[in-house]
């Protein structure tokens, strides 16, 4: 990559502040886990324009890939969307123009401080040809909150919708039309200043890729066994651990393959002398239990206390819950939860079963956790890839992507 | 950046294998708060080779510019290092090549997961016109170990002393030949791989830029104020506080915003309950106590926890305090101490000073700390910008890194 000379960006920017000595005062500083969005608020209120959106065509258009072959994250469509932003002018023109790499001076602060986050979302193909994305809304508050804990630039998510949307619809045809798969979207967000003092970054960019996917699970499920992890932590309480940060993902993938080697598909992050179940893998992590005292059923997953991300189908799949199986007679139930807890229930019969939940599988269930020298039964019998409960989340999540089922939920571009 | 098209990258990688389901097997999992290099050692034994660099000199020489405009980070020299990597065949052969724009596909993990990590030290102009880094092996050491931690490939730390020392005296003409002047180098290494699959990057770039910079304090010392942090935490116990990762820096940005707000230069990390004090904005923490019972003088640092970055400022001091200040009576201890202490210690006149050590400034006087709404005095009398241990440590260490004092830490290239 570095064998042709590149030009370098032309703009120069104010050097860092950390420096600064500024004068001293007295002070009474908040006190809690919480990061006040607005101290990040750098930006000038020169919003994202989409009126101002110009779009350049390939001349060059690919063959979208026979949908079979497809793995996820590799082949991305013909276009992308960038939008610029300055601490001097804020959000620029957005632009549609082809694919194309990245030229960034070796000094920029996304390479060396990770001033970087990102969405991950998913535009679906309904029966009548109308392209839908699954609640964009949800993604685009995410995003923000992300940016501003790291000192990038917020806007106003509509705008970013419409964009999102414009861009979606020019590359449609990569969407296979095809129950199960769908055109999986990228919106990413990295420092551009090409500084390397430690400070927050006067230039930005904001770019959406986009990449064909095929069903997580080509053939129906197939259930995954978990680690359960302790010698390594993927969160904490006053850190960034809700926010989808690069710098969550990085350091889990040693233990990652730790967990490989020894037949393990993915981690179950545990927390604190406790073990508190925070999360699995990439993914949002739910139980279904009876009641020890009671007998009742539970769907049990851990409550956003800041080490948890947010995850949007983990939210999806409460409010489906709440709404089509506390009618059953069901408690839909966040709170911390152990793993002795979930030993507990599997010795005695209790675990019904266990699943992750993300963009990208919908949701995984699980056959067993290990723990502590143990396999921790979840609840599957040998022949089953999964529980009754994940079956049926699955099949109300697509009917809604999918616009079978009109619903609030599902955008249509 | 994105206004011309730009060639992407040759290379196909493969998938990630995050995905692939491996069989099931009973496993005894070590459970220890650390994270083993080796299990990220995916390189094949293909190791840098110093003696293949190519050089390709600018046909732009820059002009260096008046030392006294210089401002850290900003300017740059000539030429970079380069040295690429894959997994199928390991270290590529090194390039000295015109400092350049990188291109790389928007869909490259460093963008997305935080895949970075680096290292800064600095290169001196001895009274003989020799050019001296400071303890290349102590960084490079630390450099691999940032780059096992999150799957990124290892390397001999001769090989890289050897390619940075040719690399440094190529740009010798822009090491000013002043006293408090240096040559800030600042080696990378970024995760390239162009899928968005979650896992171990199958391709890497590692390489060194350099940096022209003034002495921090260019008017002698000024002591710098601290606000106790304790809303946002930088790092835990299992997770990557202790390496120099991209992931680390971000995230603390926010508070060293909010803490400018309030007029304090940097931010003090404390830990759990009980206050800890851990790390100051990027820098080690020293405090001078008079122990409360015996009135020993004691200089203390927090140990390295797992929780500390292994600062080699932070280590050189501890040596030179063992070495001279330790004969004077001082004992010198690394060991946990909280905030609660260093109050009880600057109410009853036993905390004579506080510094902060690092790279950049090698001592960071500190004049008073901000916690619970009250101003904790570090000992310096309101004419003092000071103490007297950061500023014989200053001249110790000075001595060292420009040669006055033949040692072994000091490396000739």
């Amino acid at each position: 990559m570095l064998r042709q000379l590149l030009p370098r960006c032309g703009r120069a920017f104010r050097a860092p502040t950390a420096r600064q000595l500024l004068p001293l005062r007295a002070v009474q500083a908040a006190r809690c886990y919480s990061i006040k969005p607005e101290a990040a608020s750098t930006s000038k209120p020169v919003g994202i324009d989409p009126s101002r959106l110009t779009i350049t065509k390939t001349t060059t258009p690919k063959t979208p890939s026979d949908p079979a072959t497809l793995v996820f994250g590799r082949e991305f469509t013909d276009h992308m969307l960038t939008i610029e932003w300055t601490r001097q002018d804020g959000w620029l023109p957005p632009q549609i123009a082809p694919y194309q790499n990245l030229s960034l001076d070796p000094a920029t602060c996304v390479f060396h401080y990770a001033f970087e986050c990102f969405e991950g979302l998913k535009a679906y193909k309904d029966k009548s040809g109308n392209v839908r994305l699954f609640r964009p809304d949800k993604n685009m508050q995410r995003f923000n909150k992300s940016a501003a804990r790291i000192a990038l630039p917020t806007f106003e998510p509509t705008a970013l919708i419409d964009l999102m949307s414009k861009f979606t619809k020019l590359e449609e045809r990569f969407i296979p039309n095809q129950r199960g798969y769908s055109l999986y979207l990228r919106p990413t967000m990295i420092g551009t200043q090409k500084t390397i003092g430690v400070g927050a970054p006067g230039s930005a960019l904001l770019y959406i890729i986009a990449s064909p996917v095929g069903p997580y699970y080509p053939t129906g499920f197939k259930a995954v066994s978990l680690e359960a992890t302790n010698y390594a932590v993927r969160a904490w309480p006053g850190g960034v651990g809700d926010k989808k940060l690069g710098a969550n993902y990085a350091p889990c993938i040693v233990p990652q393959l730790e967990a490989g080697s020894r037949g393990f598909q993915q981690n179950l992050w545990l927390f604190g002398e406790e073990e508190y179940v925070t999360e699995v893998g990439t993914m949002n992590m739910f139980v279904a239990i009876k009641n020890k005292e009671t007998g009742q059923k539970e769907l049990i997953t851990a409550p956003l206390d800041g080490t948890i991300l947010a995850g949007i189908t983990r939210d999806s799949i409460l409010s489906l819950a709440r709404e089509k199986l506390a009618p059953e007679g069901w408690a839909v139930v966040e709170r911390k939860y152990t793993m002795k807890e979930l030993d507990e229930a599997s010795q005695e019969g209790r675990l019904m079963e266990a699943f992750g939940s993300g963009t990208a599988a919908i949701v995984s269930p699980v056959r067993k956790i290990s723990w502590k020298g143990k396999l921790v039964d979840c609840g599957l019998n040998e022949l089953e890839e999964s529980g009754e409960i994940a079956l049926r989340m699955k099949g109300w999540m697509e009917a809604r992507q999918y616009g079978d089922e009109e619903h609030a939920w599902s955008y249509v571009c």
